[in-house]
């Protein structure tokens, strides 16, 4: 067992600091923990230890008589170092900090951080945080998150894992896809990086067997450039790693400072070095959950030869313009497969990439034309314009879309935009492993980071 | 009146190729049409003269006695001429031509187009279309749509006016205008262009009482670029003009040119054509919504120095990085404000710009700072980014921000992204008045458009 799996699946998991005050962030933690389903032990520590929630409750992680295998802390972040030899006493392998008010606020709380740092050290106790929300598995239902699931959506289980160095990105990104229906790993906010920093964290999920796609926000590196340079070269050539970077600019660099105490480099840098180190960079949270979700679904195309089908031509014009900026290649289909997409299509349509399958496509058409194209070795890859408005167009269109994607084990991402109709055809195409991007720009932009991730697995 | 009125607002209507059989457009349009509510005559014109939909049926235009204000014709294009001969005899004023076939599909097709436009030389009729899904108004009802409601929601009334060269792109984006709550002014897809063409429309609506924004999707200027140059001016002189122009790359072009048979120019000159002209460009249909519904609920500001306010400091760092793209200035608040907002602020926040609220921020002080920057000289804008996932934050901040957005006349956009508590407090804010966006980049991109569109009145 490594040690930071402690932090993911712990026998047993006290909460320090937990209040018996309803609108504390200490009854909180505990409330969502129990909430969770988490069925191991729980152990509220309080100086008062009148029960909370029905638990027990202890003065101190000491008075503990079992073992710990997770603690975490919410106390006013002056208590905490007392809280944190009384952990290093116990042995305590896994700490989360939630607690504020370190490096993040300015000299004082920095010294109280290097205060922290040093009542650790040479113990093998390993801490998470401080100023962070912590963990979220909804595998092993360890949920640190101070968020009630009625205001912060918790999502369901899946091979997307999410670390952000900011909680409030964190977790309004959680709320965001848990009403998405994207499923996750491993969920973790970090905030100073006091001890366990990014690259340790994501040197754990390449080794994660639920873990597929590890996805990042960050505002700094907090590991050193040569330890970040050294690890994520060996986890890209196992699992994508995107990174979505903020504090690109230069007063965007200066609001990190404030914010959680790191000084980012400059953009140059960090591209150049994600380049070097084949990350996926995004470039807004959107593209972050946009890419992970290629990953998490599709196989990687042989090479950058992608079809794209539409039944609206504005929509392959927007399609086309976008390949075009991403160095997608949009092949001509070759005669053989003219031939053979010519019985369904109307003698006006337009038989170049995008295929036009025109305004009135019906779902047999979209299936001979789409199956034909991820049949023949001319194309890598396919984009399927699905715009659901269109009256000739039956639903069952998302059962072949579904059953040819599986049939030809070849990446396919799909492009609709509208109302309930569309939201349900979408709905019925995510299930089904095709994910659906609102516009075209953004399926065309997935599929490139595929591309471009397969190209760095070839080097 | 003018005489473009006749298609937005007719006293009577003829649709020819009226069709008995409900899989046929003929049928959808009539049903449409009378779906939608229209409550002045509707003549239905079919060589079979058995009723449809309970309304008399006429063989020929010239068959109906009374006038007709508006033709809308969707026979097979071969027919086309034969009915738009009927039409000049009977003097219509207005046409819609709906069918397919033409300029789009070749050489024949641009024939039979060029056959048409003869035939109305000289006459009083002007045309919309071919190759078009044609008109929808809220106000009057009028709805040549050949898409079922069902599958193509209908937006309610506003002052946005959007008009689009493809139909496809149009219904997608009504259909999602309709589920998002955006209400618009008039809708026309004009296709082919045949006679009145992107200029013309956007001339009429420049003096269209009902329209406050105008938006358009186009894949390239069907007007002379001379044309195009000299109204174009003109109008962004009175009301903001945002183009969304496809086609933008080489490949995106020759994928205009089979789709609409318009050529448009590279992308270069648009842009600099659009820049000498004041049109506001967005580059993604997310874009064109985002700005029109800034520039539909905002007053301009008066400079571009703007005040971001945060619960969540990460997001703070994505919005400082798109205003430093964006060229918006965020001068740090002066010591009069820091001192008013330093009562409600926690000793260990930022007051510097974004001003961090932190994660344990409450309604109230949402709203003394809020109120602070706004009454200040020091800001022309502001930018408030709730995470309303954070526990302290009550649902009255929605209210808060409402009034004082009504209050102090200054342009406030939101940003908000997250699960169904989130939906339902975005709702609140967009009906109030202030546009919720779900990323800062969108929040800031927008306000930046609105202070471009400044800087060029004050030209």
């Amino acid at each position: 067992m490594k040690q930071l799996d402690y932090f993911f699946n712990p026998k047993s998991v006290a909460i320090v600091g937990a209040s018996h005050k309803p609108d504390k962030i200490g009854y909180a933690i505990l409330a969502n923990f129990l909430g969770a389903g988490f069925e191991r032990k729980i152990y509220p520590v309080n100086p008062e230890t009148v029960p909370i929630l029905g638990l027990n409750v202890y003065k101190s992680v000491l008075d503990v008589s079992d073992d710990l295998d997770l603690v975490v802390i919410v106390v006013p972040a002056a208590f905490v170092p007392d809280v944190l030899k009384e952990c290093v006493k116990k042995k305590i392998e896994a700490i989360v900090i939630i607690s504020a008010g370190f490096s993040e606020v300015g000299d004082e709380g920095k010294k109280l951080e290097v205060k922290c740092k040093r009542i650790v050290e040479g113990a093998y106790t390993r801490i998470i945080g401080p100023n962070c929300i912590g963990i979220y598995d909804p595998y092993t239902r360890v949920d640190t998150l101070f968020l009630s699931r009625e205001r912060c959506g918790r999502p369901k289980e899946g091979n997307i894992a999410f670390i952000s160095q900011s909680g409030a990105v964190g977790s309004t990104i959680l709320d965001w896809m848990s009403e998405e229906n994207i499923g996750i790993s491993k969920f973790v906010s970090y905030g100073n990086a006091m001890d366990i920093d990014d690259c340790d964290l994501i040197e754990y999920l390449a080794a994660d067997d639920k873990t597929q796609v590890i996805t990042v926000y960050l505002e700094g590196i907090e590991a050193s450039g040569q330890k970040f340079m050294k690890i994520i070269k060996n986890v890209t050539k196992k699992k994508p790693v995107i990174i979505l970077k903020s504090g690109k600019t230069e007063k965007g660099l200066k609001a990190v400072f404030s914010h959680t105490g790191s000084l980012g480099g400059s953009q140059k840098i960090y591209s150049a070095a994600f380049k070097q180190t084949g990350v996926i960079e995004a470039n807004s949270w959107e593209e972050l959950f946009d890419f992970a979700r290629g990953f998490s679904t599709q196989p990687l195309p042989k090479g950058n030869r992608i079809a794209i089908i539409t039944d609206g031509g504005g929509f392959g014009v927007l399609a086309t313009d976008e390949s075009d900026r991403q160095g997608l290649q949009l092949p001509e289909p070759s005669e053989k497969i003219k031939k053979e997409i010519s019985k369904v299509m109307p003698t006006y349509a337009v038989m170049h990439n995008p295929i036009d399958l025109t305004g009135d496509a019906n779902a047999n058409r979209y299936k001979v034309v789409i199956e034909s194209c991820l049949k023949s070795d001319e194309f890598d890859g396919l984009i399927a314009i699905t715009l659901f408005q269109v009256p000739t167009l039956q639903k069952e269109v998302v059962d072949y879309i579904v059953e040819l994607h599986k049939k030809y084990k070849k990446p396919l991402l799909a492009c609709a935009a509208g109302g309930k109709f569309t939201e349900e055809l979408s709905r019925k195409l995510n299930a089904g492993g095709v994910p659906v991007y609102p516009t075209p720009e953004r399926a065309v932009k997935t599929m490139a980071a595929l591309v471009k991730y397969r190209e760095w697995l070839n080097k």
